[in-house]
């Protein structure tokens, strides 16, 4: 008889993700650079967030590590939209971060800031051409010449690059469809990540239960030949106890210290992952059910930033804004 | 010894305000339209709200009175943003009209809708770049041309000319400074209503106090060369009892049957208006203490929606647009 495998679940540290995706990064950016060096990225801290003070520290390591110029703009909220408006002008900056919420329980004036960014320097995507196109499944912003891909947000594509890396996206089947035949529950359903997120995936092929405190919407793939967009149903008096038992992939991000997924309806050999700044999966119990478990993904966000970063830079409008650039480049 | 002038107050309808802008509507309407008639306002249902269904039938009724098409699509709130989209290429729609919430409890997703309409049609004045020209007192949405007007949102330019009709817009002064001395509250802060309005009157001079259940912020016109923008200041420990007795016009918009503005705070003659959907003022009680008293403004935000059509039929961008427009009359 046999030895029985041990029950073993794979925990996969963003790190290494992240370093694959850098590698990327940087081969895509020496192709397209011309000599030019440093991109840069300008991040605007205007809330005292220790999570977004976090994340900054973070991209700044990661930027300047991978040769890119990381500027770092403390201002006061009130100023923030002039100084952005600056930075859509100034030729030097070549994407623009802003670290939300700025204006805590008015979500709609934060969108109205992210709106203020110039659609060429929406480094995260979150502009409404960027989200309309995510949202439609439109990769490019010039059709039909198709040589300026659409940004994606970068927590959701981060989610998704983890995905194809855990082989979750099947590379056998056609691209755009990769996901068929998954069944996946997001925990939130954020405008910024848990939505897209969602989205995303409905469009790729999976059956996407999106969970939040207000219920259960089922996400599936457009049916229009144009442009095709997911749907959505809610499913009336559904909770995590009717989407965890039949998900093969669940992914958490609810930003909360004390929220833990459920894992006694997780089903075995489950993938979870985890995008919340604090851990939805109790550990040791999530690593006795799960197959692979990714405690944290945000180093693949901010190795997707820079490829986003990367892309703008690729996407960027005039020959003359080039030139412009060299010249300072050739100054600093 | 001289009588006592009696205490009266003067209540204004708002039906006699919108007359005038009727008027005035028409008149701009037979200047630009070279023979055309009836350009075509689509607006669409996509919630139950009462109060949307109702604004509906009034706009309807109005729009007929007075030369203009409505057509009124009752829409499922998952199609509404394909929906939009058709409106946006349809060359018969002159300008598009939302009745919100669509995503109760969901402000930013309510915000990407309003985005989703073309910046041509956005006859509420809602896209970005209206809000946008709006908080930074930029007029024009064609600098240096500035052939075509930059439009405002509707309920808050129907208070600014309710405003104007009452001359708390002192003609004497310079255009652009004509409310300066004034001191104004206004009660409620959303991205759609309050928070806009505040923005206007500061920009043209008033000392605004602008209160939600969040506190107080104090408005005031920005001090910058190029597009002023009005600076904002919270105002702590604030409330009501503050801003109240030093308020030459108090401006009541909670959309709640049961709040009531504190008249004991009200000065005497001042000036109240209602822009809620419900009164926020106790009819009887505010006589006793407003000079003058404006129940409802919903005929007057009617009118400047008419106004800012006419004003999207005069900025339309091209001539081929035109005679596309006048074929389709001609069949019709």
């Amino acid at each position: 008889m046999a030895e029985a495998v041990p029950k073993t679940c794979k925990v996969v540290l963003a790190d290494t993700i992240a370093k694959n995706l850098l590698q990327e990064v940087k081969d895509t950016l020496e192709k397209i650079s011309n000599g030019e060096q440093h991109p840069c990225l300008v991040a605007f801290l205007a809330n005292d967030d220790p999570a977004a003070i976090k994340y900054a520290e973070w991209s700044k390591k990661t930027c300047e590590e991978n040769g890119f110029a990381f500027d770092l703009r403390k201002v006061d909220k009130e100023a923030l939209e002039e100084e952005i408006m600056l930075a859509n002008d100034d030729k030097k900056v070549d994407g623009i971060i802003v670290y939300y919420p700025i204006f805590p329980g008015n979500p709609t004036h934060d969108k109205y800031i992210q709106e203020t960014v110039s659609l060429h320097k929406d480094v995260e995507g979150l502009c409404h051409k960027h989200l309309y196109n995510m949202y439609h499944n439109v990769r490019f912003l010039d059709p039909p010449h198709n040589l300026k891909k659409s940004l994606l947000p970068c927590t959701p594509l981060a989610v998704v690059k983890i995905l194809e890396y855990l082989q979750i996206y099947n590379p056998i089947l056609t691209y755009g469809n990769r996901l068929y035949g998954k069944t996946i529950t997001v925990i939130n359903r954020s405008e910024v990540n848990g939505r897209p997120l969602a989205a995303l995936l409905a469009n790729d092929g999976a059956t996407v239960y999106s969970v939040d405190i207000n219920g259960v919407q089922l996400f599936t793939r457009g049916q229009g030949i144009k442009s095709p967009r997911h749907q959505v149903h809610d499913k009336e008096g559904w909770g995590l106890k009717e989407c965890l038992p039949i998900s093969d992939v669940i992914i958490g991000g609810v930003p909360s210290e004390s929220y833990k997924v459920p894992i006694d309806l997780i089903r075995d050999g489950a993938v979870c992952i985890n995008f919340s700044s604090f851990r939805n999966f109790d550990g040791p119990a999530v690593k006795e059910k799960a197959s692979i478990y990714v405690p944290s993904v945000g180093k693949v966000t901010i190795a997707v930033l820079l490829r986003n970063l990367v892309r703008l830079v690729a996407n960027r409008p005039s020959d003359a804004h080039q030139q412009a650039r060299k010249e300072a480049f050739t100054d600093g």
